[in-house]
């Protein structure tokens, strides 16, 4: 009785013939054998598991991504297993190299590793799917939103609006998101003749409810928030000092929550289609555990809403 | 070469002889076998992993509680393979069934399926943690925070302020937390001699924004709301119609999330703590995978915070 053969029986294959088949399953029996997932992994080689690394599983932008993911792997029968990262560039790749043996792919969400660890990953890994970095020379399916894209329409609407002299609140700037807003942001602004400072804030609604004493430092009209929560904090700290919004500073964010229509006033936002960049990262994936290859990549475009925290410069 | 030496030698036991052990592992490598995870979890039966089922992945409630137990099972670890129920109760117990074959243990995050099928799955799972019910006659860990004594406090603490008509904007009935809440605060506000309206909302901010004049329409002077993202977006629903917070009517949250401390006003709320849930059922969990029996459940007090959202009733 080889090993070949019996994997063939408790797989499932119909190749082995009758009297050997009940051989193996009366000692598989005798073992305490039960067929499950592992045994039909072992078999397989799939897993009809994949893994999703991710920094922060306690922030709603992170989450709605993920179930988009949950939801579209659970169509085609796959099991999704989340690691946090906590933010950590050297824990995400000790989690996904941790990963690699027990999944079938990998997707990374806003991945902060250095572009040698993600190529290692994606070599270790067959099949790997990357939301929210675009990274040259890289090969797997990279699924961002057109943030320069986006920063213009910022800019330009601000700028219709009479404002000369911005502030940008970005996010960590270890992410590739944080730094492509920047650096959008910067052109557009020499673009269209704009001042502009830059101030590095935490994530989260406390971390720009702390930063905005300083953005009003620089003398902007407008603070441009790396998101909606930003743009939540920097306001209630404006509202806490008697600063009017958008009389006399306007706020803008990225990612249209359901936070920044139910704000008072409601945030101008960028929206960000959480679902379809889950959807994407999915597709992607799947493409490259049925051997499709790796799908092309397109930025998907983000529209702005204007809402009740942007207005008319003070004074334009 | 039998099943139980190729299962022994592959599991790395020292209990077979070298010559047979080169036998088995020549045949593994030319049937192209490579140990990992799964192979380990087929011969020692355990998947170091654990599963967690939750009805909304998308919620920072759950979030919170999921990111505890994540972190605290990585600390023993265990991986956590995350299912979203999507709030259905047949959903949430299939997807149940369906993990028992490749998991070591199952936690229930406010589960909503019967008792019959909850007891069909702690029998069938063997290791089960439930979180946030409360059923007798279950022999499981069940953490939950003490519901009946928050809504004492809130009752107290809005009677003290002189509002005698009062209305709950409760969260969907099929969930143990809001049924619970339901009857402590009808039995508390008879204990008072204060009049109690119930009205039964979806979940989150788009809710309570819904539902707010319905609320008001009962000729309540506080709304007691089913957790902070009800309580905001009744607000804010007051806030659009000119109603003053707390001045007109005062309103109350529960959970404590961020938003309720930089909404302004800042929310009066019930702490919930999400860490102690978490680790709570992580611990529990535990206790059974060691085979050291189910721990007994103690339910969780949660402190009230007074904040800007409650004041004197008006003309009281």
């Amino acid at each position: 009785m080889s090993i070949a053969t019996v994997s063939r029986v408790l797989g499932g294959s119909q190749k082995v013939n009758e009297e050997m088949s009940r051989r193996v399953l009366d000692a598989a029996a005798e073992v305490g054998y039960r067929p499950n997932a592992a045994a039909r992994s072992l078999v397989s080689g799939r897993f009809r598991t994949i893994g999703l690394v991710m920094p922060d599983v306690g922030n709603a932008y992170f989450q709605d991504i993920l179930k988009a993911v949950v939801t579209e792997a659970k169509k085609d029968g796959y099991r999704v297993v989340v690691i946090d990262s906590i933010g950590d560039a050297d824990e995400e790749y000790e989690a996904c190299l941790q990963q690699v043996p027990n999944v079938d792919g990998i997707i990374l969400l806003s991945p902060r590793m250095s572009k040698a660890q993600l190529a290692d990953v994606i070599a270790k890994a067959g099949a790997v799917s990357i939301v929210n970095r675009l990274e040259p020379g890289i090969s797997a399916p990279m699924i961002v939103t057109d943030n320069a894209g986006a920063c213009w329409e910022i800019l330009e609407h601000l700028a219709s609006l009479g404002h000369r002299r911005l502030v940008h609140v970005c996010g960590p700037t270890e992410s590739w998101q944080a730094r492509t807003r920047i650096t959008a942001l910067r052109r557009g602004a020499q673009r269209l003749g704009l001042e502009l400072a830059v101030l590095e804030a935490e994530q989260g609604v406390e971390a720009g409810y702390a930063i905005a004493d300083e953005a009003l430092e620089t003398g902007a009209t407008a603070v441009i928030a790396f998101n909606d929560l930003h743009a939540f904090g920097v306001m209630t700290r404006l509202h806490d000092r008697g600063i009017r919004v958008p009389e006399d500073v306007s706020v803008t964010g990225f990612d249209d929550i359901e936070l920044a229509r139910f704000s008072r006033p409601a945030i101008t936002t960028v929206g960000t289609p959480k679902l379809e960049l889950g959807e994407q990262a999915w597709i992607g994936l799947l493409a490259q555990l049925r051997g499709d290859g790796v799908p092309p990549s397109t930025p998907i475009s983000t529209p702005l809403t204007v809402r009740g925290s942007t207005g008319p410069a003070a004074g334009a």
